[in-house]
C-alpha cells in the first residue's frame, strides 16, 4: 500500500502531476498519457483540485443558436455542451431551432437563495420553540455576524423547521455571482458560534442538519428554491410543430398528461423528460459543479393548449445552481465557454441561469416530440453508438 | 442568425471542429483556443458528440489507495476523480485512508436492471387490466421480440403499474457492461410494436410514460433498482475514528440520527451527505454519463453502533448507472482511467460499481466527520477557493 | 390515580359499561348519559372494543341514488354516510345526481392484496442478498406455513426490498371479505418462525419493518396496492355539466391541470379534492376501520377532454381497505347499512369497494365544480354551521 | 330511480328521518331500526348533516388515566375512544399506564395555522413574480379584507409558491377553537375578490389550487403545519420498559432504526407505528372531522438513548386538526366526551391537541413494544375477532 506522492511546498504543479502519473503507472501498469495532455496552467488550479494529476477531456459540441428572451440574456446564443452521449447535442440543437422559429424562449429568474441549515437540539420541544422565537427576535444581530465574514453574501431570511426537540434553521443568502456553498457555510458558522455564545440551553448544534439540502434533491428545495428558480416559457404554433417535429400540439399535450401521471406514480424529482442531460453538459462546459446535477436536474414541466390550439410549454427549475465566478469558472476551457456566452465576470449569474433554463426547455421539447413521433430509437441509431 | 457549420460527409473531424471554433469566434468574438487543445482522436468520437468543436478539460486528481473487499473488485485502488471543486479529492482521500485502516470496505452489487417503461391506453380501466393479464401470459413471446434486437440485453421481467385506463409496463433488462439505455429502448420498441400488432383495443401507446425513470430520481427506482443496486459497508473502530477524524463512534451515530431526521423533513433523495460529489467526479473521469448523477446520487445511509461501541456504516445506492463499454468509456482519457482501475472491457461493470460504492462510503464518512468536528469550513478555507 | 373498573369474568356487558360511566362521572363530574344510550347488544361487541362504556352517535344521512356500473355492484344504490360535517352529504348527493344523469359510473377492482412486511437483519448485505434468493426458492414452503393458519387467506407472492444488511419481505395475501390485517399478521408470523428455524444466519427479525405500511400512506402502496385498487370512471357530457354544475368540461379540465400542479408542488398523497370525506363517512356507516382513512384516502385523479368535448374523469384509489365480514361489520347500525347496500356477507367486499369508488368520484366532481363555479363558500354557508 | 324524500320546510327532524328510513326500507328491503335509535336531538343537527336518517353507533371505550404534562392539559385524563377494532383501546391503555409510571408525557403545541391556498394565473412567469411582490406589499390590506368576514380568524401571513406562470398563495390563519376550514375559506374568498378587483392582469384565479392541502397528507404540511403542530415527549426508564413491556430501551431503539429505514424506503407519511388508530378513535368520540385523519395521521417519531440508557421518545404531529367549537363538537355524545376531558368551549383547542398528542405517543410505545416482544399477534387473538 503506497501513498500517492505529494510535493510539500507547491503541490499543484506540472511536476507534481507528472510524479503522480508516473506513480500511477508504477502501481497499475497504465500510462496516463492522455490524462497528462492538458493546456490548463497548474498554477490556476489551486483551489480546484488536490492531487492534481492531469485532466479528463470531455468532448464539446455547440448547439444553437438558442433564441433567448430573458431579463439578463437577450438574443441568440451558441451553447457549449460537454458530453459523451451521442444524440444529446443534436437533440438540443433541434429543440433550439424550433423554439427559435417560434420566436424564442422567454425566461426569468424568479427567486434566488443559497442555504446552510444548522440544527440545534434542546432538552425539550418547548425549549426548542422558545429558541425559535429568540432567533426571530435577534435576526438583525445574527445577520450582522453572518455578513461580517463575506463581502458578497447577504442573509435574506431564516426559515425555521421544528421536529421533536430540534430546531432546524435554514439560512437563506444571496451570493452574487458565486454558487456560494462555501461562502454561506462560513457565514452561518460564524452566526451559529455567536448564537451558541448568547443562548443558554443549547444541548448541541451542527452546522448542517441535512435541511440545506446540498447535492441532493428535496421537496423542500422544490418549494423554497436553492440557487436560482428559473422559469422558461415558449408558445409553439401547432403548424410549426407539425412541420418541424411531426407532432401536433394536441398530441404533445396528451403525452404531457401521460408523462405527468407516470411521474406522479413513480414519485420522481422531475415530471419532464431529461433536463439532467442539458444541465450536465452545460455545467461541465462552463465550470459549474457537476455534482449539483443532483439538485439542479429537478424540474416541473407544465403545458397548456392555447385558445388558438398552440402549445404553451414551460419548465420551472426550482434549484438551479450556477456561478460565473469561483469554482471551475476560471479554468481555461470553461472560461472560454463562459466568455462565448457573455457570462464571464460580474453580474452574469442570472444571465447564465436564463440561458440554461432556455436550453433545458429546448431539449425537453425535442425529446418529447421524438418519443411521440417514434423517432427516439432511430435517432439514437443515427447519432449514438451501436450497442 | 447563422447556423453552426457542418461538413456533410464526415463531420466529426479535426477540420470540422476547427471550422466551428472559427465560426464561434466570428459570432462571439471569443477564440476557443483551449477548447481546441485536445489529444482525442476525432475519429473515435462519432457516436459521442455532434457538432464536435473541442473539449472541456476537467482537472483530475487521484484519491486512494481505496481498500475494496468486493466480489469483483478486490484490493487497493487509486481512484481518478475529475472535478473543479477544491477539497473534494482531499476529503475522499481522507475517508479512504480511514476506511483502509479499518480493514477496507465490503461492497456488493445486490441487484441489476435497466428499464424502458412504455405505457398503453385503453377505453377503460377494465380493458387495461385485461391487457395486463395478456402481457403476463405472453411474457415469453414479448421477451423473444425484445431480445431479438440485441446480443447482450436480456429481458428479466416486466413490472406492471395501473392507474386510470392506463397500463404502464416497466421492462427490466440486464445489459452486460453497457449502461444500456439505448439498448433497452430499441428492444422495448420492438416488443411494443409486436404487442400492438397482436393485441386489439390499444388506444395509444408511447415508448416511455415516465416510469423508467431516465435521468430522474424516483421512489420507484429506490424501491426497484435502476442500473446497479450497490451496498457498501464498513465497521469503523471507535479508537480509529477518534485518532484520525477526531470524532467518536457515538457522536457520529448521534449525528446520523439528526441527519436522518433532517432528510425526512426535507424529503430528500438521499439521507446521506454528498454522494453526488464522488459519483460525479468518478463518472467524468471514467466516461460515464454525467447526467445520470440525477438518479445515481440517490442513496440511503444506515449506521449502527456495534456491541463493542464501534461504528457500522453502510451506504445503499439504489440506482447507480455504470458502464465499462459504450458511452464515453472508449475516449482516450476516460479509457486510461478505466484501465487504471482494471475496469476496461468485458465483465467489468460490477467491478466499477463496487469501486464507486466504496468511494462514496469513504466520502460520506469524511464529510460527516468534518461537520461534526467543526472542520468543514476550515478545510474549505485550506483547500478551496477564497470566495 | 384510579384505574378504570373491569369486571373480570365478562367485561363487555351492559353492567360493566354502566360501572365505567359511573366511574367516569365520579372522576370527571360529567354524566355520560347519551354515551350510554345504545341499542347495540354488548354481547356482540367482544372483539370490537375494550373497556366498553357506551357509544358515540354519528349522524347518518343518505346520498343517492348512485348509479354504479361495476362488475360486482350493478344498479342504483342509496349510500349511507355518517359524518358531522355539514354540506358533505349534500355535495356527494349532487355529484351522484350528475353522474347518474351521465349514465352512471363504471368502476372496477383491478388489484387486491393485504400485507404484512417482516424484516430480517444479517451480518452483511451479501448475506441478506443470499437470504433473498433462499426465500424465492422456498416460496411454496413459506406459503404452506402461512396458509396453515387461516381458512381464507392466500399468500399471493412475496416482494423483496433490500437496503443495507436488511431484507424486507412484503407478503401479499388475498383475504376474502375481511380487511385481513390480523389474518395476515398471524399467517406471516407463522411463516417467519418457520423461516427462522430453517435459515441460519438471521441476526434478528421483526414481524413488521414498516413496509406494510399499515395505517399510513406510502408511495409503495400507491405503486403496489394495499387492500383493493379501485378505478372509477365517468364521461360527463359538457352540456350536462353546464346545466347541472354551471361549469364547462373545458374549465373543469383546466382546473384539473392546476390542481395537479399544486398537488405536485405540495407533494400530497392525493391530487384530487377530498376523497377522505366520502371514504370516512361510508367507513363509519358500514363498520370499516376509520383509521384506514390514513391510507385509503390516497387517490389519483386523471381527466381528459374527449374528442367530442366531454369530460372523461377517473379516480384511482390504490389502497382502499374494505371488509364485509369481521371488524365492525356485524354491529347493529353498521350491519343495517351494509345490508341496505347488499354488501353484508360472503363475496361482497369487491361490491362494497366499487360502491365506495363510485361515491368518491361523485364527490370529487361536485367539490371541484363548486370551487370552479364559486359555489364553495356559499354552499357551506347554506348547509354548514355558521362559524 | 327514486329520489330520497325531503320535507322542504324543516328537513332535519325526527319525522323527516323516519320518512327516509321508511323510504330506504321500501327501496332496499332493509329496516333501519338501529340506525333510527338515537338520542340526538335533530334540532341540534342542522349544520352537521343533510338527509338526516339516523345515526351510526360506534362503540366507545375509555383508556387511561393518561398523565399529561402540557401547557394547557395538566394531570390525569380518561380518554374516550370510539372504534370497532378490537385491541385498540387495550393497547393505548397499556401505553398510558407505562408512560404514567414514567412520570407522564410532556406535550406542547409548537405551531398553529389553518390554510386556504388560492392560485392566480398570469400571462407569464414574470408577471406572476410581479404579482407576488404586490401581494407582499399589500399584506395589510389583504388581511383587513380577510378578517372583515370573521370575528375569530386572524390572517397570520401569506406564503407564496411559484411555478410556471402561476402564483399559489397559502393564507395562514389562526382560528381560535374551531378547526376553521370554512372560516378561512370565506375569509380568503373575500380577500381574493378584493385582490382581483385591484390587480390588473390576473388571467384566472381559483380559491384553492391544491396547496392547502385539505383532507390530504402533504410534505408541505409536514414542513409548515396545518392545524396544530404537536410534540409529545417521554423518557421511559429501561427498568420500567423491561418490567411492563418486556423490552429493553436498547432493543426499542434498535427497532426504531429499522422502522425508520422501512418508512424511508416505502416513503410513508409517518415513520411511526399507528397514530391513525388513536387519532381516529378520539376524533369520532369528540366530534372531530374523521376525514381529517388523512392529514392528522402524519407523524414523525424520533427516539434517543439517554446517557443513562433510558429511552427518550417523541412524536411530532405536524398537522393535527382539532376543534372544541363547531363541527360535531356540540352533538350530545361527543359533547359529553369533550366535557369529560375538560375540553368543551372556549380556549380549549390546544388542550385537546395536547391530550391527543399524548394519547398517540402512548399508543406508539405500546404497539412498538408488542411487535418487538412478539405479543402483537397473540394480543389480537386475545382481544380481537377471530378471523
Amino acid at each position: 500500500m503506497t501513498k500517492i506522492p505529494r510535493r510539500t511546498d507547491d503541490d499543484c504543479t506540472a511536476e507534481a502531476a507528472a510524479d503522480r502519473r508516473e506513480f500511477a503507472q508504477r502501481q497499475t501498469g497504465v500510462a496516463l498519457e492522455h490524462v497528462g495532455h492538458t493546456s490548463l496552467d497548474p498554477a490556476t488550479l489551486a483551489g480546484n483540485i488536490e492531487n492534481f494529476t492531469g485532466v479528463a477531456q470531455v468532448p464539446l459540441g455547440l448547439a444553437g443558436p438558442l433564441k433567448v428572451d430573458g431579463e439578463h440574456a437577450q438574443g441568440d446564443f451558441y451553447v457549449p455542451m460537454a458530453t459523451t452521449e451521442g444524440t444529446l447535442v443534436a437533440s438540443y440543437n433541434r429543440g433550439m431551432r424550433v423554439t427559435r422559429e417560434a420566436g424564442g424562449i422567454a425566461v426569468s429568474v424568479i427567486d434566488d437563495a443559497m442555504q446552510r441549515a444548522p440544527v440545534f437540539r434542546f432538552a425539550s420541544a418547548r425549549e426548542a420553540r422558545e429558541f425559535g422565537q429568540w432567533v426571530t427576535h435577534h435576526f438583525e444581530h445574527i445577520k450582522e455576524r453572518a455578513e461580517a465574514t463575506t463581502r458578497v453574501g447577504k442573509l435574506r431570511d431564516i426559515e425555521q423547521y421544528a421536529v421533536s426537540r430540534f430546531r432546524y434553521l435554514r439560512f437563506n443568502y444571496t451570493t452574487g455571482d458565486a454558487a456560494g456553498q462555501n461562502m454561506v457555510g462560513r457565514a452561518t458558522e460564524a452566526a451559529c458560534q455567536w448564537i451558541a455564545s448568547q443562548y443558554a440551553g443549547i444541548d448541541r448544534w451542527l452546522l448542517s442538519g441535512n435541511m440545506d439540502t446540498d447535492k441532493k434533491f428535496s421537496r423542500l428545495n422544490t418549494l423554497h428554491t436553492r440557487g436560482k428558480r428559473v422559469v422558461a416559457e415558449c408558445i409553439l404554433p401547432d403548424r410549426l410543430l407539425r412541420e418541424r417535429l411531426r407532432v401536433s400540439a394536441e398530441d404533445l399535450f396528451a403525452q404531457r398528461q401521460i408523462s405527468n401521471l407516470g411521474a406522479l406514480m413513480a414519485a420522481t424529482n422531475n415530471n419532464g423528460a431529461h433536463s439532467a442531460n442539458g444541465i450536465a453538459a452545460v455545467f461541465i462546459a462552463t465550470g459549474q459543479d457537476a455534482a449539483n446535477v443532483a439538485e439542479s436536474s429537478s424540474a416541473i414541466a407544465h403545458a397548456e393548449l392555447t385558445a388558438e390550439g398552440d402549445y404553451y410549454y414551460s419548465i420551472t427549475i426550482p434549484s438551479l445552481i450556477v456561478a460565473t465566478h469561483g469554482g471551475g469558472t476560471a479554468l481555461a476551457t470553461q472560461r472560454e465557454c463562459l466568455e462565448m456566452l457573455g457570462c464571464l465576470g460580474k453580474d452574469r449569474a442570472n444571465k447564465l441561469a436564463e440561458i440554461i433554463g432556455a436550453t433545458v426547455l429546448a431539449g425537453e421539447l425535442s425529446l418529447s416530440s421524438a418519443i411521440l413521433a417514434g423517432d427516439w430509437v432511430t435517432s439514437h441509431e443515427t447519432y449514438g453508438r451501436n450497442r
